[in-house]
């Protein structure tokens, strides 16, 4: 019996974040990325979310490698968390592999894998697969896409990109690789459909180039603090260029900042001009420095929040500091960000953000680039990966408006087990893949009915009712009411004693189901009362 | 002596909602506007957040009027709350007016209120202020901004406004009637600030009109699905005008455009065609039919969200329907209207929205209309008003750029106290502004420390601990700990079985104080195996 080629995306459909896709040609598998998402507001007190890794864990004598398109925390976060369950070899580029090197050291996981650097001029062999990486052009350097050559026909997988003719760091998405690599055809192709609900073409880097030379001429004589993404490597270099240019020094604060450049400079993907780099605590004149930092996302411990709100130890912002925040806002952010600028105003600064000026392009292709990415395939099938629903439905339309059948287009959802034997494509059963929480230490142990108390403990608090009973189950004394959330103290004292009163009334009347006549009794008193509905935790006592 | 004039903003300074502002002469006050603020997204259960109203209530036998610029939630939804404490008349024009009926007669305060209608023709005398409303382009009809003249000179309160040459409605901002209305120059302006970010100017709302029509034409032979603010009347009329030229009908859904529309057209602002409106259970072919909906922030219960969920009762959303979001997201509502849409697509539905098509502009002018304003006005000082932090410091930079002395224009707080004789102007000491949240039927009865404690209980859920001790304070049997919104059931089980063994240790060991006993063991052991830190509460019972 012939052999079919299964594609499985485990995440990064109907999300922005944690893209992982396995590729599974009879006992053979691939992992294609492996990344983490941050959590919605709505997922109260996660800080990661990771794809399910149980089918992975449960055929990992097949896995034959994790092959990875670039470095950014939603390609590459979750492998500290799956090298925990399995052991693989890992590929990505120089650069890719640094950050995840560094990655796993943190997480104590370094030994558990092999690391191979590879590029996008060879051919990598993992079982039946020939995996030929090809350059993309995206907000950090060394990224690529993958053609991956397969018994039954090529796929390809665009990664994150962006077409850009004019990039700052000189690498643009390698169209004519990409066409040596496909002498027969491509059977299918996974896009990146980030932003699929953005008309026309996405601007060049070269355009921030441009706003910043402006910027740090207008700036004379004041001191430049820059906020960026610290993975944003050509950016960097273009500030550090700009630096040397007007006769500044660079002082970096944040952490993934310094570690970034320090690698990125060790593997030559930075040039740092002799002496510009100073330390923060360094005596450098306003007029003579930039401070690169780490924030523009209004992260509450990063950096330029600590300078916004005063609690940055070396830096106090000023009266007459020019402050550009050189990173886009990602959605649900807003508030956050919007903070952050209030108070960086509110201390005088001269803040230049997101419409004011071109400080910001995004690092993935506009409607026009996957327009062209399309035509530049031509594949039979395409499967729309990396956005939300809205934007993979619109990546779909887009290739159906350029000439692409509609059975032809696959809108998947992660766990969905695409299969094709290189003529026909159909679905094979799913495979489970819902999100895993992590919350401190604690991977996979806060499931939905804990987020759903977390919700209702936001909006409403709760209480706490101490019900002491005797051996006939009868009232053996006075109920404690406690709560925390609900009510100001001052205000709590007379609708907790009315509280009482109504309950040991009820209690009296009422049969020997204690919990719910505590339960029942309260909800009811506090609603009428509140329109709210805390918590209620009856704790009956035998005394 | 000579008296001064007191302008005090007790709300929409420093955040987005809830504008008010109080003008003082004397013994004599009026208040311009009394708008709620909805809640940001860590105001946690708050449903409103209202101006504090305190010094108004103190001062209430000078209270001469309330004059209000228009009828959105921001500029007239604190009435009710603040009718429940003062008497006073109110004025606005008459759609103003007849938003706030409605609003007040929901609340059962309509008797509380004196409700006049004034116009931009007429002058408003009230003890000394004489008030001459002149129209204003905005989202909603009937807009005004006021001319307040003053002992010591003319005030001008812009309202919200835009300028818009070619408006839909045809309402124009009247730089001639506020020219007329001030022949002695302008002490002070009061300047809308919201779009201080965005440079150039704010599209006519011609543009929108424009686009519908080319989304009509192109709908042909498809249901169409409108979703927008039910008080962007002007765009209300035009999609009618459309339907019309279409041949379609219009059915309503949702209780705001419902009742909007109903007193729109009673009041003459609307014009219905015969025949054009039909009821949402009419059996209208799809072609033939536009649906106008409620919903374009995808708030949870509006009418397009439960289409979107497959819970709306009369509208079940299939393949080819157009929906067109016309409405821009208001900053905190991302989340939201980005999983309404995916709902939507997720149905088959082809959802035209935001950056895809001009299908909303905004009500509030940006920085050159800003500028053209400030150039008309010529105030000798500027009160940025409506705006964030950062929104009222670029107005004020834009104005200084403009010429306008930097000691000419103030930044204030909610609670600031400007005062001026006519010539001067300082800061008096402020008065009390803080917000007052609303949740459910408590008004101020939330503080900050319940705030606080829900935003833990938010991230981290609650440990309840059962301490039984007798005449001696000594442990008299089984501690019991019970948590909600901390760990899955099936998790928690042995964590607390651990933790119940190490409580009972320490209170052994420890002294008397079994309070903090339990609090900082439990929190240490927690914090240890699960870097999560619940709120604990000890309850410690005589048995």
């Amino acid at each position: 019996m012939a052999k079919n080629l299964r594609i499985i995306p485990l995440g990064g459909l109907g999300e922005i974040g944690k893209n992982m896709t396995l590729l599974e040609y009879g006992r053979n598998q691939i992992i294609i990325d492996c990344g983490v998402m941050f959590p919605e507001s709505d997922m109260y007190g996660i800080d990661l979310v990771l794809p399910q890794f149980d089918y992975v864990v449960e055929n990992q004598e097949t896995l034959r490698g994790i092959v990875l398109t670039h470095g950014h925390q939603d390609h590459i976060g979750g492998l500290p968390y799956l090298l925990e369950r399995v052991n693989a070899p890992i590929y990505g580029t120089a650069l890719t592999v640094g950050m995840v090197e560094r990655q796993l050291e943190e997480a104590h996981v370094r030994e558990r894998a092999t690391l191979e650097v590879i590029d996008d001029k060879h051919t990598l062999h993992l079982g039946p697969f020939r995996i030929s990486p090809f350059a993309v052009a995206h907000s950090i350097p060394a990224a690529v896409g993958l053609v991956i050559d397969t018994p039954v026909g090529a796929i390809v997988h665009t990664g994150d990109y962006k077409l850009d003719e004019t990039p700052t760091g000189g690498r643009t998405t390698d169209f004519n690789r990409l066409k040596e690599l496909t002498p027969n055809g491509v059977l299918a192709m996974l896009g990146d459909s980030t932003n699929a609900d953005r008309p026309g073409r996405t601007p060049t880097e070269q355009l921030v180039a441009d706003t910043l030379d402006q910027l740090f001429a207008e700036a004379e004589g004041r001191r430049i603090i820059i906020a960026t993404f610290s993975s944003v490597l050509a950016r960097l270099q273009e500030i550090m260029r700009l630096a040397d240019k007007y006769g500044r020094q660079v002082a970096l604060t944040g952490r993934s900042l310094q570690q970034n450049v320090e690698l990125a400079r060790d593997l030559g993907y930075l040039k740092v001009p002799k002496g510009l780099l100073v330390d923060i605590k360094a005596n450098v004149p306003n007029d003579k420095l930039v401070i690169l930092s780490t924030g523009s996302q209004g992260e509450p411990r990063s950096a330029l929040n600590r300078m916004a709100k005063g609690e940055h130890k070396q830096v106090q912002v000023h009266d007459g500091d020019t402050i550009i925040i050189s990173g886009g806002t990602i959605p649900g952010n807003e508030e956050d960000v919007g903070r952050m600028l209030n108070n960086l105003f509110a201390r005088g600064a001269n803040v230049i953000y997101g419409p004011l000026a071109t400080v910001h392009v995004s690092g993935h292709g506009s409607r026009e680039d996957m327009r062209i990415m399309l035509e530049k395939v031509q594949p039979r099938f395409l499967i729309p990966v990396h956005g939300e629903m809205r934007h993979l439905h619109l990546h779909a339309r887009l290739a159906q408006e350029n000439g692409l059948a509609a059975e032809n287009v696959f809108i998947l959802h992660n766990g969905a087990v695409w299969t094709t034997d290189g003529e026909k494509a159909w679905l094979d059963e799913s495979i489970p893949a819902e999100d895993v929480y992590v919350d401190g230490y604690l991977v996979g142990e806060i499931g939905e009915l804990v987020m759903r108390d977390r919700e209702r403990l936001a909006q409403d608090g709760f209480v706490v009712v101490y019900v002491p009973i005797n051996k006939q189950r009868k009232l053996a004394g006075e109920p404690r009411i406690l709560s925390r959330g609900f009510l100001r103290m001052d205000a709590a004292g007379s609708i907790m004693d009315a509280a009482t009163v109504e309950l040991k009334r009820e209690l009296k009347r009422n049969g020997r189901n204690h919990e719910d006549t505590v339960r029942e009794t309260l909800q009811n008193f506090f609603y009428h009362k509140t329109q709210s509905r805390p918590v209620i935790l009856p704790n009956i006592v035998r005394v």
